[in-house]
Protein backbone atom coordinates (compact mmCIF):
# COMPACT_ATOMS: atom_id res chain seq x y z
CA UNK A 1 0.00 0.00 0.00
CA UNK A 2 2.73 1.90 0.48
CA UNK A 3 4.24 4.05 -2.67
CA UNK A 4 0.70 3.97 -4.23
CA UNK A 5 0.99 8.29 -4.64
CA UNK A 6 4.39 8.30 -5.03
CA UNK A 7 4.11 9.05 -9.16
CA UNK A 8 1.87 11.74 -8.46
CA UNK A 9 4.72 13.69 -7.10
CA UNK A 10 5.32 15.01 -10.82
CA UNK A 11 1.80 15.99 -11.43
CA UNK A 12 0.94 17.87 -8.47
CA UNK A 13 0.30 21.58 -8.72
CA UNK A 14 3.32 22.29 -6.47
CA UNK A 15 3.44 25.00 -3.85
CA UNK A 16 6.95 26.06 -3.37
CA UNK A 17 6.39 28.46 -1.33
CA UNK A 18 6.44 26.12 2.22
CA UNK A 19 8.06 23.62 3.45
CA UNK A 20 7.51 20.09 2.93
CA UNK A 21 6.37 18.01 6.36
CA UNK A 22 7.68 14.76 6.05
CA UNK A 23 6.57 11.68 9.01
CA UNK A 24 8.81 9.17 8.83
CA UNK A 25 7.76 5.51 9.72
CA UNK A 26 4.32 6.82 11.63
CA UNK A 27 2.54 4.50 13.28
CA UNK A 28 -0.69 5.54 14.16
CA UNK A 29 -3.04 7.02 11.60
CA UNK A 30 -4.35 8.99 14.56
CA UNK A 31 -1.73 10.94 14.56
CA UNK A 32 -0.64 11.53 10.90
CA UNK A 33 -4.27 13.00 10.93
CA UNK A 34 -3.54 15.60 13.50
CA UNK A 35 -0.68 16.50 11.78
CA UNK A 36 -2.91 17.40 8.65
CA UNK A 37 -5.10 19.03 10.92
CA UNK A 38 -2.20 21.39 12.48
CA UNK A 39 -0.52 21.85 9.24
CA UNK A 40 -3.73 23.17 7.51
CA UNK A 41 -4.47 24.88 10.44
CA UNK A 42 -0.87 26.89 10.27
CA UNK A 43 -1.43 27.36 6.19
CA UNK A 44 1.16 23.93 4.98
CA UNK A 45 -0.33 21.48 2.70
CA UNK A 46 2.29 19.41 1.53
CA UNK A 47 2.64 16.46 3.68
CA UNK A 48 4.51 12.60 2.71
CA UNK A 49 4.77 9.85 4.83
CA UNK A 50 7.18 7.01 4.88
CA UNK A 51 6.75 3.47 5.37
CA UNK A 52 3.51 4.13 7.34
CA UNK A 53 2.84 1.32 10.06
CA UNK A 54 -0.55 0.63 9.19
CA UNK A 55 -0.80 1.62 5.49
CA UNK A 56 -2.27 4.41 3.54
CA UNK A 57 -5.07 5.75 3.28
CA UNK A 58 -5.87 4.99 6.73
CA UNK A 59 -9.45 5.98 8.21
CA UNK A 60 -7.91 7.45 11.67
CA UNK A 61 -6.06 9.74 10.21
CA UNK A 62 -9.15 10.89 7.86
CA UNK A 63 -11.11 11.14 11.41
CA UNK A 64 -8.61 12.75 13.12
CA UNK A 65 -8.10 15.36 11.04
CA UNK A 66 -10.84 17.03 10.74
CA UNK A 67 -11.67 17.47 6.80
CA UNK A 68 -7.86 18.89 6.47
CA UNK A 69 -6.89 15.70 4.36
CA UNK A 70 -9.63 16.08 1.79
CA UNK A 71 -8.59 19.95 1.32
CA UNK A 72 -4.74 19.20 1.15
CA UNK A 73 -3.08 18.07 -2.16
CA UNK A 74 -2.85 14.26 -1.80
CA UNK A 75 -0.48 12.83 0.61
CA UNK A 76 2.58 11.12 -0.93
CA UNK A 77 3.73 7.73 0.58
CA UNK A 78 6.84 7.03 0.09
CA UNK A 79 9.12 3.41 0.79
CA UNK A 80 12.48 5.54 2.06
CA UNK A 81 13.82 8.13 3.41
CA UNK A 82 15.94 9.22 0.16
CA UNK A 83 13.45 8.58 -1.77
CA UNK A 84 10.53 10.93 -0.08
CA UNK A 85 13.53 14.31 0.62
CA UNK A 86 15.43 13.05 -3.25
CA UNK A 87 14.06 16.82 -4.48
CA UNK A 88 14.52 18.87 -1.51
CA UNK A 89 17.56 20.65 -1.09
CA UNK A 90 17.91 21.68 2.74
CA UNK A 91 15.96 19.13 5.12
CA UNK A 92 15.67 19.86 8.76
CA UNK A 93 15.44 16.94 11.03
CA UNK A 94 13.01 17.54 14.75
CA UNK A 95 14.23 15.88 17.77
CA UNK A 96 13.52 16.27 21.30
CA UNK A 97 16.87 14.72 22.80
CA UNK A 98 20.51 15.61 21.56
CA UNK A 99 22.23 13.37 19.46
CA UNK A 100 26.17 13.13 19.17
CA UNK A 101 26.22 14.54 15.49
CA UNK A 102 27.75 17.81 14.94
CA UNK A 103 24.67 19.48 13.13
CA UNK A 104 23.42 22.84 13.75
CA UNK A 105 20.66 22.97 16.18
CA UNK A 106 17.76 25.54 15.72
CA UNK A 107 15.00 26.53 17.26
CA UNK A 108 11.82 26.31 15.53
CA UNK A 109 11.24 30.58 15.65
CA UNK A 110 14.51 30.48 13.78
CA UNK A 111 14.09 28.01 11.82
CA UNK A 112 11.04 29.48 10.47
CA UNK A 113 13.12 32.68 9.28
CA UNK A 114 16.10 30.41 8.31
CA UNK A 115 13.22 28.68 5.94
CA UNK A 116 11.85 31.15 4.92
CA UNK A 117 15.27 32.96 3.42
CA UNK A 118 16.15 29.54 2.09
CA UNK A 119 12.82 29.53 0.14
CA UNK A 120 13.24 33.07 -1.00
CA UNK A 121 16.23 31.41 -2.90
CA UNK A 122 14.39 28.95 -4.58
CA UNK A 123 15.24 26.19 -2.35
CA UNK A 124 12.57 23.04 -1.87
CA UNK A 125 12.72 22.34 2.25
CA UNK A 126 11.66 19.07 3.84
CA UNK A 127 11.01 18.97 7.64
CA UNK A 128 11.36 15.77 8.99
CA UNK A 129 9.53 14.15 11.95
CA UNK A 130 10.16 10.65 13.46
CA UNK A 131 8.10 7.60 14.46
CA UNK A 132 6.22 8.11 17.77
CA UNK A 133 8.26 6.04 20.44
CA UNK A 134 11.45 7.07 19.56
CA UNK A 135 11.14 10.52 17.01
CA UNK A 136 14.32 10.19 14.22
CA UNK A 137 16.75 7.37 14.59
CA UNK A 138 20.09 8.94 14.01
CA UNK A 139 20.50 7.73 10.27
CA UNK A 140 17.45 9.28 9.82
CA UNK A 141 19.05 12.82 11.41
CA UNK A 142 21.58 12.16 9.32
CA UNK A 143 19.98 13.06 6.33
CA UNK A 144 19.25 16.34 7.69
CA UNK A 145 21.43 19.81 7.01
CA UNK A 146 19.91 21.29 10.83
CA UNK A 147 18.32 19.89 13.46
CA UNK A 148 15.24 22.22 14.63
CA UNK A 149 14.33 21.49 19.00
CA UNK A 150 11.70 22.93 20.85
CA UNK A 151 13.04 24.45 23.87
CA UNK A 152 10.44 23.44 26.75
CA UNK A 153 10.09 21.68 30.20
CA UNK A 154 13.21 20.20 30.41
CA UNK A 155 11.56 18.00 33.26
CA UNK A 156 8.19 17.19 31.12
CA UNK A 157 9.17 17.61 27.34
CA UNK A 158 8.05 14.70 25.65
CA UNK A 159 5.30 15.88 22.83
CA UNK A 160 2.88 14.31 20.74
CA UNK A 161 4.15 13.57 17.29
CA UNK A 162 0.80 15.96 15.84
CA UNK A 163 1.71 18.65 18.66
CA UNK A 164 5.23 18.98 17.49
CA UNK A 165 3.95 19.70 13.87
CA UNK A 166 1.59 21.98 15.30
CA UNK A 167 4.44 24.16 17.15
CA UNK A 168 6.98 23.67 14.26
CA UNK A 169 4.42 25.01 11.59
CA UNK A 170 2.74 28.12 14.15
CA UNK A 171 5.65 29.16 14.14
CA UNK A 172 6.58 29.26 10.08
CA UNK A 173 2.79 30.53 10.41
CA UNK A 174 3.51 33.68 12.21
CA UNK A 175 5.34 34.62 9.26
CA UNK A 176 2.10 34.08 7.26
CA UNK A 177 -0.41 35.11 8.89
CA UNK A 178 0.34 38.12 10.66
CA UNK A 179 -1.75 40.15 12.90
CA UNK A 180 -1.50 43.47 15.07
CA UNK A 181 0.26 42.32 18.04
CA UNK A 182 -2.29 44.11 19.95
CA UNK A 183 -5.54 45.96 18.32
CA UNK A 184 -8.73 47.37 19.41
CA UNK A 185 -11.76 46.13 17.29
CA UNK A 186 -14.59 48.47 17.99
CA UNK A 187 -17.13 47.09 15.46
CA UNK A 188 -19.75 48.93 13.88
CA UNK A 189 -18.87 52.21 16.17
CA UNK A 190 -15.95 54.26 15.93
CA UNK A 191 -13.84 55.17 18.41
CA UNK A 192 -14.53 58.37 20.53
CA UNK A 193 -13.64 62.07 19.23
CA UNK A 194 -12.25 64.40 22.09
CA UNK A 195 -15.32 66.52 21.71
CA UNK A 196 -17.68 63.55 22.53
CA UNK A 197 -15.44 62.31 25.39
CA UNK A 198 -14.90 65.77 27.13
CA UNK A 199 -18.85 66.62 26.31
CA UNK A 200 -19.48 63.39 28.26
CA UNK A 201 -16.76 64.34 30.98
CA UNK A 202 -17.74 67.68 31.75
CA UNK A 203 -21.63 66.83 31.71
CA UNK A 204 -20.70 64.17 34.55
CA UNK A 205 -18.41 66.77 36.14
CA UNK A 206 -20.86 69.15 36.49
CA UNK A 207 -23.38 66.32 38.13
CA UNK A 208 -21.31 65.00 40.72
CA UNK A 209 -21.01 69.02 41.30
CA UNK A 210 -24.53 69.26 41.36
CA UNK A 211 -24.52 66.11 43.91
CA UNK A 212 -22.42 67.62 45.88
CA UNK A 213 -19.73 64.65 45.24
CA UNK A 214 -16.56 66.61 45.95
CA UNK A 215 -17.06 67.41 49.56
CA UNK A 216 -13.58 69.08 49.76
CA UNK A 217 -12.89 71.79 47.91
CA UNK A 218 -9.45 71.76 47.51
CA UNK A 219 -9.34 68.24 46.72
CA UNK A 220 -12.06 68.71 43.54
CA UNK A 221 -8.97 69.14 41.02
CA UNK A 222 -7.12 65.83 41.72
CA UNK A 223 -10.24 63.89 42.31
CA UNK A 224 -11.82 65.22 38.85
CA UNK A 225 -8.70 64.33 37.18
CA UNK A 226 -8.55 61.06 38.27
CA UNK A 227 -11.66 60.23 37.03
CA UNK A 228 -11.17 61.82 33.68
CA UNK A 229 -8.08 59.75 33.73
CA UNK A 230 -10.45 56.19 34.73
CA UNK A 231 -12.81 57.11 31.63
CA UNK A 232 -10.29 58.48 29.28
CA UNK A 233 -7.76 55.25 30.16
CA UNK A 234 -11.07 52.66 28.50
CA UNK A 235 -10.55 54.14 24.73
CA UNK A 236 -14.12 54.74 24.61
CA UNK A 237 -16.37 54.24 21.58
CA UNK A 238 -19.36 56.48 20.16
CA UNK A 239 -21.38 54.26 20.93
CA UNK A 240 -20.07 53.84 24.92
CA UNK A 241 -19.95 57.60 25.32
CA UNK A 242 -24.00 57.57 24.43
CA UNK A 243 -24.41 54.99 26.77
CA UNK A 244 -23.07 56.84 29.66
CA UNK A 245 -25.02 59.65 29.22
CA UNK A 246 -27.93 57.04 29.12
CA UNK A 247 -26.40 56.10 32.03
CA UNK A 248 -26.25 59.72 33.85
CA UNK A 249 -29.79 60.19 32.85
CA UNK A 250 -31.00 57.92 34.23
CA UNK A 251 -29.30 57.61 37.71
CA UNK A 252 -29.67 61.80 38.11
CA UNK A 253 -33.88 61.13 37.12
CA UNK A 254 -33.62 59.19 39.60
CA UNK A 255 -32.05 60.53 42.21
CA UNK A 256 -34.40 63.88 41.39
CA UNK A 257 -37.29 61.60 41.88
CA UNK A 258 -36.39 60.93 45.36
CA UNK A 259 -35.37 64.35 46.13
CA UNK B 1 -18.29 16.25 42.37
CA UNK B 2 -17.40 20.05 41.03
CA UNK B 3 -16.37 22.17 43.88
CA UNK B 4 -14.16 19.40 45.61
CA UNK B 5 -10.67 20.92 45.56
CA UNK B 6 -12.51 24.37 46.26
CA UNK B 7 -10.90 24.80 49.36
CA UNK B 8 -7.57 23.71 48.63
CA UNK B 9 -6.62 26.77 46.93
CA UNK B 10 -5.56 28.75 49.94
CA UNK B 11 -3.45 26.00 50.90
CA UNK B 12 -1.49 25.38 47.37
CA UNK B 13 1.86 26.49 47.85
CA UNK B 14 1.31 29.12 45.22
CA UNK B 15 3.75 30.09 42.24
CA UNK B 16 2.75 33.65 40.87
CA UNK B 17 4.81 33.84 38.25
CA UNK B 18 3.02 31.97 35.86
CA UNK B 19 -0.82 32.50 34.67
CA UNK B 20 -3.23 30.11 35.43
CA UNK B 21 -4.98 28.46 32.76
CA UNK B 22 -8.81 28.03 33.18
CA UNK B 23 -11.23 25.83 31.33
CA UNK B 24 -14.51 26.83 30.77
CA UNK B 25 -17.07 23.72 30.93
CA UNK B 26 -15.26 21.54 29.17
CA UNK B 27 -16.89 18.57 27.84
CA UNK B 28 -13.91 15.67 27.32
CA UNK B 29 -11.97 14.17 30.22
CA UNK B 30 -9.10 13.84 26.92
CA UNK B 31 -8.96 17.37 26.48
CA UNK B 32 -8.62 18.16 29.68
CA UNK B 33 -5.63 15.23 29.91
CA UNK B 34 -3.97 16.88 26.60
CA UNK B 35 -4.06 20.69 28.23
CA UNK B 36 -2.70 19.09 31.43
CA UNK B 37 0.34 17.78 29.07
CA UNK B 38 0.20 20.65 27.44
CA UNK B 39 0.75 23.14 29.81
CA UNK B 40 3.43 20.83 31.94
CA UNK B 41 5.13 20.69 28.34
CA UNK B 42 5.69 24.51 28.23
CA UNK B 43 5.99 24.66 32.36
CA UNK B 44 2.46 26.01 33.53
CA UNK B 45 1.16 23.81 36.58
CA UNK B 46 -1.56 25.59 37.66
CA UNK B 47 -5.27 24.21 35.99
CA UNK B 48 -8.57 25.36 37.40
CA UNK B 49 -11.34 23.89 35.58
CA UNK B 50 -15.20 25.08 35.86
CA UNK B 51 -18.26 23.00 35.58
CA UNK B 52 -16.48 20.10 33.90
CA UNK B 53 -19.44 17.90 32.07
CA UNK B 54 -18.16 15.08 33.38
CA UNK B 55 -17.18 15.84 36.75
CA UNK B 56 -13.83 15.42 38.07
CA UNK B 57 -11.37 13.41 38.65
CA UNK B 58 -11.79 11.91 35.38
CA UNK B 59 -9.91 8.76 34.59
CA UNK B 60 -9.71 9.84 30.38
CA UNK B 61 -7.76 12.80 31.20
CA UNK B 62 -5.64 11.27 33.53
CA UNK B 63 -4.60 8.58 30.74
CA UNK B 64 -4.20 11.62 28.09
CA UNK B 65 -2.14 13.72 30.44
CA UNK B 66 0.60 11.43 29.99
CA UNK B 67 1.74 11.78 33.73
CA UNK B 68 1.70 15.61 34.39
CA UNK B 69 -1.52 15.81 36.02
CA UNK B 70 0.42 13.76 38.71
CA UNK B 71 3.09 16.08 38.58
CA UNK B 72 0.82 19.16 38.82
CA UNK B 73 -0.95 20.79 41.97
CA UNK B 74 -4.01 19.33 42.02
CA UNK B 75 -6.84 20.63 39.87
CA UNK B 76 -9.08 23.23 41.11
CA UNK B 77 -12.47 22.91 40.19
CA UNK B 78 -14.96 25.59 40.55
CA UNK B 79 -18.74 25.46 40.06
CA UNK B 80 -18.65 29.33 38.38
CA UNK B 81 -16.25 30.83 36.20
CA UNK B 82 -16.57 34.28 38.47
CA UNK B 83 -15.29 31.83 41.47
CA UNK B 84 -12.64 30.60 39.76
CA UNK B 85 -11.36 33.96 38.96
CA UNK B 86 -12.10 35.79 41.68
CA UNK B 87 -8.40 36.54 42.95
CA UNK B 88 -7.19 37.13 40.06
CA UNK B 89 -6.13 40.81 38.57
CA UNK B 90 -5.90 40.40 34.61
CA UNK B 91 -8.06 38.17 32.79
CA UNK B 92 -8.03 37.00 29.10
CA UNK B 93 -10.05 34.97 26.92
CA UNK B 94 -8.83 33.20 24.05
CA UNK B 95 -11.49 33.38 21.18
CA UNK B 96 -10.97 32.26 17.66
CA UNK B 97 -13.73 34.43 16.43
CA UNK B 98 -14.19 37.79 16.72
CA UNK B 99 -16.88 39.24 19.20
CA UNK B 100 -19.51 42.24 19.21
CA UNK B 101 -17.38 43.24 22.54
CA UNK B 102 -14.65 46.13 22.83
CA UNK B 103 -11.60 44.89 24.16
CA UNK B 104 -8.08 44.75 23.33
CA UNK B 105 -7.00 41.74 20.83
CA UNK B 106 -3.38 40.35 21.58
CA UNK B 107 -1.29 37.73 19.77
CA UNK B 108 -0.57 35.14 21.79
CA UNK B 109 3.00 36.52 21.56
CA UNK B 110 2.58 39.60 22.42
CA UNK B 111 0.22 38.35 25.45
CA UNK B 112 2.94 36.34 26.40
CA UNK B 113 4.93 39.25 27.13
CA UNK B 114 1.57 41.66 27.85
CA UNK B 115 1.03 38.63 30.97
CA UNK B 116 4.73 38.74 32.01
CA UNK B 117 4.81 42.66 32.64
CA UNK B 118 1.70 42.07 34.63
CA UNK B 119 3.34 39.33 36.96
CA UNK B 120 6.18 41.07 37.13
CA UNK B 121 4.32 43.52 38.88
CA UNK B 122 2.55 40.88 41.26
CA UNK B 123 -0.30 40.94 39.39
CA UNK B 124 -2.11 37.24 39.07
CA UNK B 125 -3.52 36.53 35.94
CA UNK B 126 -5.82 34.24 33.93
CA UNK B 127 -6.36 32.63 30.72
CA UNK B 128 -9.95 31.34 29.99
CA UNK B 129 -10.35 28.48 27.36
CA UNK B 130 -13.98 27.68 26.41
CA UNK B 131 -15.63 24.54 25.69
CA UNK B 132 -14.90 22.14 22.77
CA UNK B 133 -17.82 22.91 20.25
CA UNK B 134 -17.96 26.65 20.35
CA UNK B 135 -15.54 28.00 22.82
CA UNK B 136 -15.99 30.90 25.41
CA UNK B 137 -20.07 32.39 25.32
CA UNK B 138 -19.76 36.09 24.82
CA UNK B 139 -21.06 36.32 28.59
CA UNK B 140 -17.55 34.60 29.64
CA UNK B 141 -15.65 36.60 27.84
CA UNK B 142 -17.42 39.82 29.37
CA UNK B 143 -15.22 38.44 32.33
CA UNK B 144 -12.41 39.12 30.78
CA UNK B 145 -9.74 42.32 29.83
CA UNK B 146 -8.30 41.28 27.01
CA UNK B 147 -8.51 39.09 24.30
CA UNK B 148 -6.22 36.54 22.96
CA UNK B 149 -6.74 35.53 19.18
CA UNK B 150 -4.20 33.27 17.07
CA UNK B 151 -3.31 34.16 13.98
CA UNK B 152 -4.05 30.92 11.93
CA UNK B 153 -4.99 30.12 8.07
CA UNK B 154 -8.68 31.86 8.00
CA UNK B 155 -9.71 29.08 5.58
CA UNK B 156 -8.89 26.80 8.56
CA UNK B 157 -8.43 27.65 12.11
CA UNK B 158 -10.53 25.59 14.06
CA UNK B 159 -7.84 24.34 16.85
CA UNK B 160 -9.21 21.57 19.32
CA UNK B 161 -8.64 22.16 22.88
CA UNK B 162 -5.51 21.11 23.69
CA UNK B 163 -3.86 22.58 20.67
CA UNK B 164 -4.81 25.89 21.39
CA UNK B 165 -3.69 25.82 25.10
CA UNK B 166 -0.35 24.26 23.66
CA UNK B 167 -0.05 27.25 21.71
CA UNK B 168 -0.55 30.16 24.46
CA UNK B 169 1.54 28.12 26.74
CA UNK B 170 4.11 27.71 24.17
CA UNK B 171 4.39 31.47 23.64
CA UNK B 172 4.54 32.22 27.23
CA UNK B 173 7.41 29.22 27.19
CA UNK B 174 9.84 31.00 24.34
CA UNK B 175 9.50 33.71 27.32
CA UNK B 176 10.70 30.89 30.33
CA UNK B 177 12.82 28.13 28.62
CA UNK B 178 15.18 30.17 26.03
CA UNK B 179 17.72 28.56 23.72
CA UNK B 180 20.22 30.08 21.17
CA UNK B 181 18.97 30.42 17.93
CA UNK B 182 20.99 28.53 16.83
CA UNK B 183 24.00 26.70 18.08
CA UNK B 184 26.68 23.90 16.64
CA UNK B 185 26.73 21.64 19.56
CA UNK B 186 30.24 19.21 19.11
CA UNK B 187 29.92 16.79 22.25
CA UNK B 188 33.25 15.84 23.17
CA UNK B 189 34.83 17.03 20.23
CA UNK B 190 36.01 20.81 20.21
CA UNK B 191 36.06 23.58 17.19
CA UNK B 192 39.13 22.68 15.49
CA UNK B 193 41.79 25.60 15.95
CA UNK B 194 42.92 27.57 12.88
CA UNK B 195 46.25 26.37 13.02
CA UNK B 196 44.55 22.08 12.81
CA UNK B 197 42.66 23.26 9.84
CA UNK B 198 45.35 24.85 7.89
CA UNK B 199 47.00 21.55 8.65
CA UNK B 200 44.97 19.56 7.30
CA UNK B 201 43.80 21.89 4.22
CA UNK B 202 48.10 22.73 3.06
CA UNK B 203 48.07 18.69 3.38
CA UNK B 204 45.42 18.14 0.96
CA UNK B 205 46.48 21.02 -1.31
CA UNK B 206 49.74 19.00 -1.42
CA UNK B 207 48.21 15.67 -1.96
CA UNK B 208 46.24 17.24 -4.60
CA UNK B 209 49.59 18.97 -6.38
CA UNK B 210 51.30 15.47 -6.27
CA UNK B 211 48.47 14.00 -7.44
CA UNK B 212 47.74 16.41 -10.42
CA UNK B 213 44.42 17.34 -9.39
CA UNK B 214 45.03 21.19 -10.63
CA UNK B 215 45.74 20.25 -14.22
CA UNK B 216 45.32 24.02 -15.31
CA UNK B 217 48.31 25.76 -13.57
CA UNK B 218 46.41 29.21 -13.79
CA UNK B 219 43.19 27.80 -12.49
CA UNK B 220 44.90 26.53 -9.16
CA UNK B 221 44.62 29.03 -7.15
CA UNK B 222 40.78 29.78 -7.63
CA UNK B 223 39.89 26.41 -7.58
CA UNK B 224 42.37 25.28 -4.29
CA UNK B 225 40.40 28.48 -2.65
CA UNK B 226 37.29 27.32 -3.69
CA UNK B 227 37.76 24.10 -1.72
CA UNK B 228 38.81 25.23 1.19
CA UNK B 229 35.75 27.59 1.35
CA UNK B 230 33.86 24.05 1.15
CA UNK B 231 35.93 22.73 4.19
CA UNK B 232 35.86 26.30 6.34
CA UNK B 233 31.64 26.61 5.20
CA UNK B 234 31.35 23.55 7.69
CA UNK B 235 33.14 24.79 11.05
CA UNK B 236 35.16 21.19 11.52
CA UNK B 237 35.72 19.95 14.90
CA UNK B 238 38.93 18.36 16.45
CA UNK B 239 37.88 15.18 15.88
CA UNK B 240 36.63 15.71 12.10
CA UNK B 241 39.97 16.94 10.78
CA UNK B 242 41.66 13.91 12.57
CA UNK B 243 38.80 11.56 10.26
CA UNK B 244 39.50 13.79 7.22
CA UNK B 245 43.49 12.92 7.69
CA UNK B 246 42.26 9.45 7.82
CA UNK B 247 40.30 9.62 4.57
CA UNK B 248 43.36 11.44 3.08
CA UNK B 249 45.80 8.66 4.41
CA UNK B 250 43.55 5.74 3.38
CA UNK B 251 42.91 7.29 -0.29
CA UNK B 252 46.35 8.26 -0.86
CA UNK B 253 48.15 4.89 0.32
CA UNK B 254 45.41 3.06 -1.86
CA UNK B 255 46.26 4.99 -4.69
CA UNK B 256 49.80 4.49 -4.25
CA UNK B 257 49.68 1.02 -3.95
CA UNK B 258 47.54 0.95 -7.54
CA UNK B 259 50.76 3.36 -9.07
Amino acid sequence: MTGTNKNELTNLPSDETQPIIVLVNPQMGENIGATARAMLNCGLCHLRIVNPRDGWPNERANAMSSGALDLMPPVQVFETLGDAIADCHTIYATTARPRDLVKPVLTPRFAAQDISELIDNKQKIAILFGAERAGLTNDEVAFAHKIISIPLNPGFSSLNLGQSVLLVAYEWSQRVFSAPEEHLPTGKSQPATAAEFNNFFNRLDQELIASRFYRVDEMKDIISRNIKSLFQRTNLTDQEINTLHGILTSLTTHRQKQD
